[in-house]
């Protein structure tokens, strides 16, 4: 039985709670957060302890860290959960500073307990099934990869300032995706973004419709496309080409129903956002965690992978400030 | 909090009793089955006692019962359980035998509290979408209904035998949904039926291939397919035509993958059974019946509704026989 | 080179005066129609003669006659046509008269030229295509049969008075293919109707929406289901289940565009009627026609054809009217 | 009446004179080919004289002249037609040189004859839907669009070898898209292409993967992904994302069949190639060049338009060669 505290318990911590007590294998024994409400109140309903992040840390009596706190604690807290011999599974992004997450990296190289970062994308059932397919070969060997990726509606604009740009925020979950399906981090990237959905988001310093376009080194090409909104729903295709066909990844619906009346023929929208797309991924994520802790086999995401996807953001950033190819090479 | 006593730890007992952990409003608190392990079983996993049935319709700190034992024990535990002042709901079908069902009809007519039938197809998002939007005439007048519902493979033998025939055992299902769609019974039936997907079920006396259609007095049509054997998964779909549109419940499919190669485009299979397709179902269903006890309001179905079905059923089972339209006031 | 000569230059004739201009082998030489305009008309396009029926049918120089003029003409014109040495084909139905098709049937039985049935579905590229894959065995044992067919409104009420009823006018294309997908006639039919799309039709006798279930002597099942109104388009169903499997042809669209708006998403509807649905089947008809006639192989659809489909027909109107199953071999 | 000349009869020369001749308003009079037997043949079809080009170019009795031969003849042959006082209907690409495109367009500036160019695409049912309805604001305000456009297999290397590379043979035919459907040329065009399909073409000096990236002056996207070789069939599809929805269209099938087994669900590939794609287009394309020259109206597609598209695959190919952002006013 894997004994787990849980840092951070907003939205997503909420999400993670729910994994943690309903996994065969693993109980939530304590969680805190920065708002003693929020913590409090998901102690109560999961019949757990509520304190401090410290003191979390530093209890003999938790095997396992989970960090659903913000974004800029991410760093800190891996380290500091690692010296104290626990496995962490940490939220993406793993930091907004690429110098930040190398350095990080680098602190717990060597230590004896995983981190796995949660790019739970990999464990939602098509995209996995995607991603087996085609290692299986069933389309032969892969050459284009496509990754459309729309979010209903842009966040609040104090997030947007906040949030170190589309492509560290946003596109970011496409750029592990397309690291995990490619097997391999590109050689360079081209981007081109720009403000048209909302101007303030231009204001701001930021773009909120982006295309990046991946080259590999060995011819493979791979292209992103990021939309801060689509009003039918969460957007969220994958198709990959391969020389002897395509698989591709099509959005899931609301429900199956169909209504056809002399006006067409009309069906569901997507699934609203994330956490109605990707429930069954924060689930199997979870489930993969305790499996590789337990077993002591290497977790399937790792700090290198965070580290990957930020460093993509960083060369696709630049990219689309400069009009140039970015190796990612240079990017440091 | 509505204090629960679970009677069967079967596989749809394992179904409801999650349901009834997991419902913030309700608590499960006891379970019984004939085979005692079932229940201890059960019991360990949600911390509740494992008792007789008979000690758990005496407690008087239980409000509801969950009847998921075998159908020939239903009609008894419901007079039962009311008569100890328990709310009911009861797995479908209300019994094999009309003459019992109608028996216990009249046995708990006054009783003082609900009895609700877990036809919990009705509780689908979709066919509940469905039936919301034939309500709200977005198609207009209803005319004619189709349902189409095929198993993936046949039951055991053994338990074909006991079944009392396709029409009562699995067809009923679809008798609901008519009832529920049609918000009517109809006027006569006309059922075929051919022993085609294996001799022996044939030779048991029953059929694993039938149609029936449904004359409604106001001249709506409705027909009914069933099978018991579709390779590719449960194969599930409901449509209405209206005098302005169709309305339509495809099937819920595995996952969202698609492969093209030169071989054709292929995508995922229907959801293997009904544990997979309608699991949010009796999820609703449980919240459905918490709402209607708790707030005193009607149950969402009554034993009348399971009566209905039930007749329905003898009526098919007659007009297959006979190859006579049979109308639903002469079956008693 | 095929000299053809057509008898009927209305709405059919003039899809068959284009079949037959476009084809390599065939060439249209006269016309003929009741309406001198509409033959005038058509001779003009595609230059050709205008003249009589009786003119067509004397003329030695014409080697097939395509008959496509009233149905209370077909049997005279198969008789006179073949009694003249031409090749026939013959749109459906063959005759409203079971009676006088049979004698039809017993003329034109020992005569040298052959006699086609314009059961143009057949032709159709998904249903033929259904059917080839049936016989292949990729479903394995055919079983339950569903058809599907539903016009996009309701003839005159003018038409539907002398239209023979829904069975021998509507339906009858779904008994043949029926016929066609099983591979043989029904032992017994049982059919229910009902007039609910327009009270008119009930008044004159008719029905407008129908279900009738065929059972085989080998135990397997085909329902077809007709209404006279689907306002969304001319919906054109057909599934086969199977031992090992489902075939099914889907409607046809009409353009493949599709729109996601927070309102849904939208596709196009079914293409509008049988013109449009069916114009390749049109011309594969007739293709088949010119290959059976110039090698001298059997025509694929025969006047048999023609007939077992009236007689169903005709056993579906009893049974609708009696509510009794109603064997074909009692149908005279 | 449009008395037309075709010049090429080859593969598409074909398609064209089947139009030419089954529109009410125009008749084939004419027809020339380098390979004598080509034109010969199509002459016998349509019952045409075969001549010279300089015969039909200088013939005061044809009004129009379809411009079917290789591309290296185009801007030499627009004209001379159009000096002859022909109206003209040009295959696409206009030309291989941007410059002799550039000096034809001032050759040509002030004739009387309109020369419109076969870009049929736009003429395609569902993609000249897809511009009305995001013109009449159904999706808002347009803001991103992608065009995938897969060939099912590569051209012969012979071929590849004298095309001008990926850019100017394949992705013109969606830069000519892009310009229709955003109403705009892009400013900058980003691309990046690779040679993995087939290390000969590669060898050639030519890409068979491609992305490119057009940024528009307003802020608007557009992303075109071509690939030379999808096994399952042409895979042509197109998406426009607005501010309040998505339109999208999808790949036309080759029939409408379904099959179900336990392997999973089998559909039809997309239609094979361009001929079969498209042949709507060509109709309509031809019908809307015929209603432009009869009625005096401008032509739907210009030369202009077909510059304008070839300065954009200029554009794309030096962008894929030097990893810049290339300005579509720097090309010249």
């Amino acid at each position: 039985m894997l004994r787990v505290g849980l840092l951070g318990a907003g939205r997503i911590g909420i999400v993670h709670a729910k994994a943690i007590s309903s996994h065969p294998d693993s109980r939530l024994v304590a969680v805190s957060d920065a708002v003693a409400e929020s913590a409090e109140k998901l102690a109560l309903q999961y019949q757990c302890r509520h304190c401090s992040t410290d003191e979390i840390i530093a209890d003999p009596d938790i095997d396992a860290i989970l960090i659903a706190s913000p974004t800029n604690t991410h760093s800190d807290l891996m380290e500091a959960a690692t010296a104290a011999g626990k496995a962490v599974l940490c939220e993406k992004p793993v930091d907004l500073s690429l110098q930040r997450a190398r350095a990080c990296q680098k602190v717990v190289a060597n230590r004896s307990t995983p981190i796995m970062i949660g790019f739970n994308r990999r464990f939602d059932p098509s995209l996995a099934g995607l991603k087996a397919a085609a290692d299986r070969g069933e389309i032969g060997k892969a050459e284009l990869l496509s990754i459309h990726s729309f979010d209903p509606s842009p966040p609040p604009i104090e997030y947007v300032r906040v949030s170190g740009g589309l492509f560290r925020d946003m596109m970011i979950h496409d750029f592990d995706m397309a690291n995990f399906i490619m097997g391999d981090v590109p050689e360079s990237i081209i981007a081109v973004g720009s403000s048209i959905v909302d101007p303030e988001i231009g204001a701001a310093g930021d773009v909120d419709t982006a295309v990046a376009t991946l080259s590999y080194s060995d011819g493979r090409i791979a292209v992103i496309k990021n939309s801060r909104r689509a009003v039918y729903g969460y957007d969220q295709r994958v198709e990959l080409l391969g020389s002897e066909g395509l698989l591709q990844v099509n959005n899931v619906i609301e429900n199956s129903m169909v209504k056809s009346t002399s006006a067409g023929v009309v069906s569901a929208r997507p699934t609203y956002f994330f956490l109605e797309r990707y429930m069954p991924a924060y689930e199997a994520e979870w489930t993969a965690f305790v499996a590789a802790v337990t077993s002591g086999s290497p977790v399937p995401v790792s700090l290198d992978d965070g580290v990957d996807a930020l460093a993509m953001a960083e060369a696709a950033t630049r990219s689309a400030q400069s009009g140039l190819s970015v190796k990612l090479a240079d990017v440091n």
